[in-house]
């Protein structure tokens, strides 16, 4: 995938020798597309200009290289503005309330905050009305499964937790902390989330790799009494559940009767098969390099056996060619390019393709759209993006409001079809599966739901004020 | 000590039966001091007002059964100040920019944030600059030695770290976040402090029980690459020697020639008598419960056995009453009372005594006064109160800023001389030996000492740009 980059060029033009129509002609040819001009000094001879220009990523080096071969043009400077906003990072820990005097230093520290610490050591529940936890998530990483990067370490990975958190505020006022951990002993990961739980709510794992993943959420699960939610997994499987939703209407099938192939079952592919089960689909096949998951095969990954056993009613053995012809549904989180349009034109009627591997399709959408009915990818440059921010911040506000102890599958279901529901059926169309993560109605009425599912299978601990 | 609390109390007055002049007569006999009156609603028989009384802490309940029990009052409600500044916690998490639409999601989280994680994991000390560890300080504790109140854990902990998180913002721009480990295994705190450190720039240690809190100091200390800084121990030692400097000075006398007695020799007592030591102090006495340390018992304590060496050149043998007699100086960091008015009656001329036991010290302000040249205590209702927040955010500005290693024993004796110049040999004076924990020129002038400290024992990592 191509990243468009925005840079700042701050240059000094001497009007003798060059004119800012040249600068301009010269940066258009070399692929810039200049978006902003701000001039900084004007001068007799020299003028001094900070131009903004979106480049695509490969041609920033270029486009600098011609601009300092031009007679007449100095380049001052050259600023990137993704690295400018990540400049001394992208979140801050602020107090509530100022601390002017000595009075509001008695209330907030030594000596007030003594009582307040008592009640607690009395009541240790009574730390979610006095302290941040109720509203705290930490965000977890190992840095190992970072995007589509891999293992590039826990200082590598704060770049993204952090602008987690920023989401986490923004979308659902939730005060997120990233911890990048630097260790990839699940052992060690788990006992360290353990030790830290006192101050937290809820527990946002992020980019640990597949299978350590499966443990670490299932024993964190089971042995703390908040939320522990795996947004790779589980947070891709709400979301392309809900799209999944909103096609089968838009084809007007019913989950039941369909043919779903999911391949790549990694952290997501066995977050979404189970979800699908949950949702009611009776066909899945499960495909992984060693092929179709089925009951003829030992897997050593414990998830695979698993699977092999709940999907492939008929035990059918082979690879994605057999598995795809015929199928309603494909639902890529493997890898770039493995689909062909020979795949798509095996598939039923009315098909729906969801192409999710980051940060290259399974298919172009290009090529695959003539072949499909309803597409969906993971990229914004398309329509219908599949985009874990749709899920994780109303979840996990759900989850806080009602103090739930864990994110089950029926809460986890229920994010899936109110996101889809945001979608009003007179809008629902090939082109418009899914709200966009800036609709405010999204993390609102995911909460109401995660909480709704919460409390009647019995996790919140608190019903919300505002939940009859 | 006793702990004066505000509480807002709720009343409607039935005009007919009692008046507003009652209810304030009643509350003065019972100890209440009103400061505010606030009319919620005002009808022909019945009023209801806010009023908000400052209460000394006992008082709390009588004054409401008082109320309660008068004729036409009737009592609605009753907040306090303290815990109603607690509700939800007192820190929160918040982006520095807002994602306002594609184009900033795209700046700050994918597809562009992998531009900069890869800038990260090809160069790891670019985490300096482009994600928020260069100013995020980890406050850790165990919640095995809470202000005066001992061991009661980590949630019940809470309440002290954010109030500290609050005052690193306010006070030294710093991003502190807490986290309360549900473990007291020193090796495991060691881990996972390790573990987290990634994303932290420096770690401030918090109410961690002695001995226990030497071992977990010295082995992050020298395993991390970052400001390790146990608060309790170094804290009150800098500040406690920053006071010294001034009283040393209001009496005239040389540190190197006085007598100086330091009871209490756990977590802030070592560090006091270290850090004596490094200011030129030649004769201290380190006593606890096994007396005066010398070189004639054998301490199982390797802190106790090092201080046994280091002090005591005469190797004196006895208890507090022999060290105290002749001694110029006093310092207590041990339990409330232990100090008589003999004791005092013992002491060299122009005596200077912090009585620095928490809540109470070691005797009672009062009592000791007129014995007492200079009279400090850790109170704030007295003069001269020793604070450890005048240390913790001036050093870690320092420390952070210049990219420090460590803080070591020359950063801490900067910190002390620099907060004992911000008061200036004009204003000084037996009252007047410590600025004020509001004062703007401690941090700034703390930061600075220790950044020169840093860089002239080989510390500091970057020089920033204001110091030449």
């Amino acid at each position: 995938m191509s990243i468009a980059t925005t840079m700042i060029i701050r240059l000094e033009i001497r009007k003798s020798e060059a004119s800012f129509g040249d600068v301009a002609a010269r940066l258009a040819s070399a692929g810039g597309d200049i978006v902003a001009i701000d001039v900084i000094r004007g001068g007799k001879d020299v003028t001094t200009r900070d131009i903004t220009v979106n480049v695509q990523d490969a041609a920033n080096e270029e486009i600098i290289s011609v601009l300092k071969n031009m007679p007449g043009i100095k380049v001052i400077n050259v600023s990137d503005r993704t690295f400018l906003a990540h400049l001394g990072g992208k979140i801050e820990i602020t107090p509530k309330m100022p601390i002017k005097n000595r009075e509001d230093l008695s209330l907030v520290y030594t000596p007030g905050v003594a009582r307040v610490c008592m009640a607690i050591a009395e009541d240790p529940a009574k730390a979610y009305s006095l302290t941040m936890k109720r509203n705290t998530v930490a965000v977890v990483t190992d840095g190992t499964a970072v995007l589509g990067l891999g293992d590039i370490g826990p200082e590598a990975a704060m770049p993204v937790m952090e602008g987690k958190a920023m989401l986490f505020k923004q979308l659902a006022d939730i005060d997120a902390f990233p911890l990048c951990l630097d260790t990839k002993d699940p052992d060690e990961i788990i006992r360290i989330v353990k030790a830290v739980a006192p101050g937290f709510g809820g527990i946002n794992l992020e980019d640990i790799s597949s299978p350590r993943c499966f443990e670490i959420e299932r024993r964190l699960s089971a042995e703390l009494d908040i939320p522990v939610f795996h947004d790779d997994q589980h947070g891709t499987a709400v979301v392309a559940l809900a799209g999944l939703l909103n096609a089968l209407q838009v084809v007007d099938k019913a989950i039941a009767d369909c043919r779903i192939v999911v391949i790549g079952i990694g952290a997501a592919g066995v977050s979404i098969c189970r979800l699908l089960l949950a949702a009611g689909a009776k066909q899945i096949y499960a495909v992984d390099r060693a092929g179709i998951l089925n009951r003829d095969e030992p897997y050593s990954n414990p998830e695979w056996s698993w699977l092999a056993d709940a999907t492939n009613p008929e035990n059918v053995s082979g690879g994605l060619d057999e598995a795809i012809r015929g199928a309603d549904v494909f639902i890529g989180v493997s890898g770039g390019g493995i689909l062909t349009v020979e795949h798509l034109q095996t598939m039923a009627p009315d098909n729906i393709v969801f192409a999710m591997a980051n940060p290259t399709p399974e298919i172009e959408p290009e090529l695959a759209e003539p072949y499909v009915r309803v597409l969906a990818t993971g990229r914004s440059d398309y329509p219908n993006q599949i985009n874990n921010v749709l899920c994780f911040p109303g979840i996990f506000r759900g989850a806080l409001d009602c103090r739930a102890k864990a994110v089950n599958l029926e809460m986890k279901l229920a994010a899936a079809q109110a996101i889809a529901a945001v979608v009003h059926p007179d809008e629902r169309n090939e082109q418009y599966i899914i709200p966009s993560i800036f609709n405010e109605k999204v993390v609102e009425q995911v909460r109401l739901a995660v909480i709704q599912a919460a409390i009647a299978t019995g996790m919140a601990r608190r019903i919300p004020p505002d939940i009859s």
